[in-house]
């Protein structure tokens, strides 16, 4: 067991070339695993809020949509998101939430397959993903969601579905699904298919085009490190954007915004799926988030998100194998994003507690205890330490105790 | 014409009790009467958003949501706003996009009025208006946007109308319509109608509870001064928010977010009109935005900006009445709202010449110089300078010069 010591951690940090990028970034003291729930604070982006408010917005007002080109920040950060995930950099669009684009979507390739009536996904989805495709399908009216359990799931594609929905990397339990698999079963009986990429981008590896995916949407402030609510973005392969209108058809998606037409025109392209104005400010937040993957390989990214998850696993399994957790995500990593679960019978106080010493994870119900590895600056002895304060709330029963439950520094 | 002279300017200025709300903002040289496109820049913004930035997101990460009360942000800014539109307080919140809000209220009331076909708005409405309704209308299947000349408007509702759209304050002509007798016209006929307040909300009356209102949009980054693609928020009468349900069903407006159940169940209230994750930094933005009315009466905002549009267009008819222009607002002040448009075969040039001389209004297609009088920083003696370049750029056929086209200070 001489590999698990901290000494070896703190190797494998030496030994990363990923291990400078932390110093991209603004964290306070503890550790951080929550990094797929709101990615850390870039350290260039408050200056350049800063510049964007008290230059951009104060001084030149109404002119900067063009001088600083304000109108073009949904593309521009489009493009720099669509290398993460195996898209042309004119098939990315940043816009809206994550809700909001799926319903874009939904609702664009339901009316693509008339005479379908079925949206299928998987029970346990991430729940908006379900509640969207319901309002879609409710307003419709001749539409309808069905959920089949993942690993039945292929099997249930018939000539009925419409759309496949499915999330890349499950939100709770971190599994990852077969990507070309499941679209090319999908494309096999004439279904189109829409991945959530929410809890994929940024830590995991995607190959959209590669697999020949149509539509995905993702997050901004998870792993992109966009700041929280931070615009999300969409998906569209360029062969199916001119035959996909959004129900969303509002006047940024038009082909000439300013010409304020009665009629709806869309626009050429990916741009048609915008909607609203966009937020100058969310956006500007963003393009700072994806600034912190400049000049980073992405393959590296991914392989040490992996690791990172892979270390924490074998961990627990060495200090914390007689403590009541059960490993709820995929052992194998090439079926796990870069988050880890674990069940446990106490696993919201046990949060609670390491909250309080701060090590900040999720619990996610019923007795689900989450942490994210966010690849960017998160660090093999930030997973040892954590680990070290589970086996030390767990030994002494902290949850017990409410005099325990005070902030604790822990490197 | 003594009265028109620029000390008389500075007189009104003087006697306005409203004058010294112009501190609350950071403004750049110049003339701007675009406010009614971007509000200015609040002179807390910055320094509020740095806070949320660094100390909220940078320190207290994940946390924040429920520390520094984020989840609360959309209720929290709506009850800001509901008294400048004669609501209560849980009757508005602030979420997504104009567009996309609409979206939401088209869906959920034309799903409240079964076997009604009709949308009916007027056309010339505000583009996004009319797109998104198209959109809407789409979807459904068995709907249709109609439109009808406003003149001609009340007439039109029939038994068929599920609802009607309509802009207050006109964009482009500031026209101001009945919003108590269209609103009784509806109702009369069995329609639900949808108000998008995004000219009027924080510079013209608006009492949506005194006109019995059942729905309405508007715009956070006009005269709330929110910054650039701010939040918009929506409105819901409160005997409607039960029987109406948003088809954007995102997560946010579930009655339990954080139970990750797989089936959709609306909030009580109007937080069932939330979808997505919200964008924290833009409502931080227009929270600072909203506390730049902290402690004005609304009905003196309102007067001051009525009067700024009427002195303005007294300052045209006597100094450029010959100039070529067409008031194309309505002379009455009552029936118009806080900006004012006049028509001009050269009005894009003209548009151009004074914003390289510092005055800052907009050009509308095909040939209107709209100026907006946001009663919250804008000046008598900025109405009189306007003018005063207006005559000049008339007078010397600025727009004739290339090298006339410099920028010059004007104040």
């Amino acid at each position: 067991m001489t590999d698990l010591t901290l000494d070896d951690a703190r190797r494998r940090d030496a030994a990363d070339p990923l291990a400078p990028l932390r110093d991209r970034f603004v964290l306070p003291d503890g550790i951080y695993l929550d990094g797929n729930s709101l990615g850390a604070l870039p350290r260039d982006t408050a200056s350049a809020l800063a510049e964007v408010v008290q230059r951009q917005w104060g001084e030149d007002l109404i002119a900067s949509w063009n001088r600083h080109d304000w109108i073009g920040q949904p593309q521009r950060l489009g493009a720099r998101i669509a290398p993460l995930v195996g898209a042309k950099p004119h098939e990315v669009i940043v816009a809206d939430t994550t809700s909001t684009n799926l319903f874009k979507l939904i609702g664009a390739a339901c009316a693509a397959r008339p005479g379908r009536a079925t949206i299928l996904s998987e029970p346990g989805n991430f729940p908006t993903d379900l509640y969207v495709a319901e309002g879609a399908a409710r307003m419709f009216g001749d539409r309808r969601l069905k959920t089949v359990a993942a690993d039945d799931l292929v099997a249930a594609i018939d000539g009925d579905v419409a759309l496949v929905l499915l999330t890349h990397v499950h939100y709770k339990s971190g599994r990852k699904l077969d990507m070309a698999a499941i679209t090319a079963a999908a494309h096999e009986k004439g279904a189109l298919i829409l991945w959530d990429l929410s809890h994929s981008t940024g830590a995991v590896a995607v190959d959209l085009n590669g697999c020949d995916a149509d539509l995905a949407v993702g997050c901004g402030y998870k792993y992109l490190n966009g700041g929280p609510g931070a615009p999300a973005f969409l998906f569209v392969a360029e062969r199916l954007q001119e035959k996909l209108r959004s129900p969303l058809s509002g006047w940024m998606g038009h082909d000439a915004p300013f010409a304020f037409d009665d009629a709806y025109a869309p626009a050429p392209g990916i741009a048609r799926f915008l909607c609203g104005t966009p937020s100058v400010l969310g956006m500007a937040a963003l393009e700072q988030g994806l600034a912190t993957v400049d000049g980073v390989d992405p393959a590296a990214l991914f392989a040490k998100a992996s690791a990172l998850g892979a270390y924490y696993i074998r961990l627990m399994d060495a200090r914390c194998g007689d403590a009541g957790f059960t490993l709820a995500s995929p052992r194998v990593d090439a079926a796990r994003g870069a988050h880890v679960s674990h069940a446990h019978d106490q696993a919201y106080p046990i949060c609670q507690a390491l909250i309080a010493r701060g090590v900040v994870g999720d619990f996610r119900a019923p007795d689900m205890l989450r942490m994210g590895f966010a690849p960017l600056y998160t660090r093999f002895a930030d997973v040892w330490y954590a680990v070290e304060v589970i086996c030390d709330v767990i030994a002494t029963r902290a949850w017990d105790d409410p005099a325990f439950l005070t902030k604790a520094r822990v490197t």
